[in-house]
């Protein structure tokens, strides 16, 4: 209903977001705690705490609370399993933990399949029932909307796009398998493969933006040499703007959805290949009506986690 | 119910077979009649021709027809688009001009999703609700079940696994994109790459099988030397099966399906890899509990055609 209210929680590893969100999917406030990993219990303290401080000020009822958490997690039972970034969440059961502080429904999923089901009820992908989104960051997360629900297959593992592989003898990605996607072209892999071309002693802007020093690079350097045309930005841009395109096809010609949604910090550094990718992706997918599926840029941003933990109470 | 009797229809490029399949998903009884493809009519008219042929002698009634037809097609308005192997068919509404001789339900879609649904319902994957199917063959075509049903998409263009790129600089497939599965790892592929390594001078028993004609090389000549432990057949099958193993960790890691079902005539060269395979899906996928999905076997081969378009009616 329209005075619906919804709470959206958005955990990182150093802190825990979250923000009152509407039925439209605004978000009215929002307020920000530290997160502490020194147990399970402080873990639990910092969520509750940030959802207290997010609640309305004028006691008016919420419709749920759902949490954005690091994976792997079980979407269904609210268990969250053996995060790499949060080892002090092993078999955590958040949900029923939250529940016993808040008599709401509690919903947990992980942020790229959260953000993708925000995006399909209140932004880009409004009014879709059949939803690619992809959000390009330091890593590549993905998530399915089908039929109005995000598809989690089996397990809840479904959707991690940023893990089909593009390469079958490319570099290695920090999940064990060849050429990922996100191995190539996610925020960090686009540094990655700056730093090693000049390390190989391409001369480029970049270094002198990154006052000589090739750590320095970051994702703004690459996007400041971008804008100001230098050869190797451009080069290196134009490269996974192609692996992008590839992979858009794949998911198209698996999925063939609706509209594809790209969000994430590094879609700014693709902002110049959107038209590019958009005719590749037709050209490349088997689907011969590929050129009518959109592929438009995220309502949220930063913010996606908290919308997106919203969405999950709708 | 038990005595339900479906009519499936499979038409192939030279000829249409049709069968009784029961609701158990035996094919009692099947005939084949050649297709003609000089005009529309004389086209429909074969498949007529196989579906009178095919029905109960006894006038039991049907419960319905379902034909495998080459795409691209749309499922729902049963209308053949425009196939490049059929083009007296282009934009042929054929469920619509069946219905007007026989007054029972009439599905149409491709053979791969058709397939994937036959062993859905009563083949390998039986009791799952969500199937990966590939069938190896001259192509590599696949079909995802979803819930029970054919996972179409937004056009009926999903589940075209057989074209998700392995490599964003590989050979071009016919579909025009670098590097698909099929263009490396379909019977037609791995004929390809075992004679342009004897072109390039590799011995290999393959040679004498074929009578040193690199020409007459074909997919039983590749099995042939396999078995007998010929290097080169080796070398190229595993070089194969691990693309193969990539290709379905990166299906696993989008769609987490409960079984991944494996059919179609190049399904025996892969045979002595099969344990291989499991293993390397499951060390490639990013799906933590990726070891627990089976892949299977699939019941029908030849015959899965008929068995599909029955399954359609279902």
């Amino acid at each position: 209903m329209a005075g619906d209210l919804f709470v959206g929680v958005d955990i990182g590893g150093t802190k825990v977001a979250a923000g009152l969100v509407n039925a439209s999917g605004e978000i009215t406030s929002q307020v920000r705690v530290p997160m502490v990993t020194v147990s399970a219990e402080h873990g639990l303290s910092a969520v509750l705490s940030a959802i207290a401080k997010a609640l309305p000020q004028d006691c008016r009822p919420i419709r749920g609370i759902g949490i954005c958490a690091p994976g792997p997690l079980d979407p269904r039972s609210g268990m969250i399993l053996n995060p790499p970034n949060l080892p002090c969440w092993r078999n955590f059961p958040l949900t029923s933990e939250v529940q016993k502080t808040y008599a709401v429904p509690v919903r947990v999923d992980n942020d790229a399949n959260a953000a993708a089901l925000a995006e399909a009820r209140w932004g880009a992908a409004r009014g879709c029932n059949n939803v690619f989104y992809a959000t390009l960051g330091t890593g590549i997360g993905t998530g399915i909307v089908f039929d109005g629900k995000i598809f989690h297959g089996r397990t809840g593992a479904a959707g991690e796009g940023g893990h089909v592989s593009i390469d079958y003898r490319g570099p290695i990605c920090a999940c064990g398998k060849s050429g990922c996607i996100e191995a190539f072209a996610s925020g960090t892999a686009i540094v990655k493969r700056v730093r090693e071309r000049i390390a190989e002693g391409s001369k480029s802007l970049v270094t002198d933006l990154a006052g000589g020093n090739v750590e320095s690079i970051t994702g703004e350097t690459v996007a400041k040499a971008l804008a100001a045309g230098d050869a190797l930005a451009s080069e290196i841009m134009e490269e996974s703007a192609e692996m992008i395109s590839l992979w858009l096809s794949n998911m198209i010609d698996v999925l063939d959805p609706e509209i594809i949604v790209i969000g994430g910090g590094a879609a700014t550094l693709y902002q110049p290949f959107f038209a590019t990718i958009r005719q590749r992706v037709t050209a490349l997918s088997i689907n011969p009506r590929a050129h009518e599926i959109p592929i438009a840029p995220a309502r949220y941003g930063a913010d996606s986690g908290i919308a997106g933990g919203a969405a999950l109470c709708t």
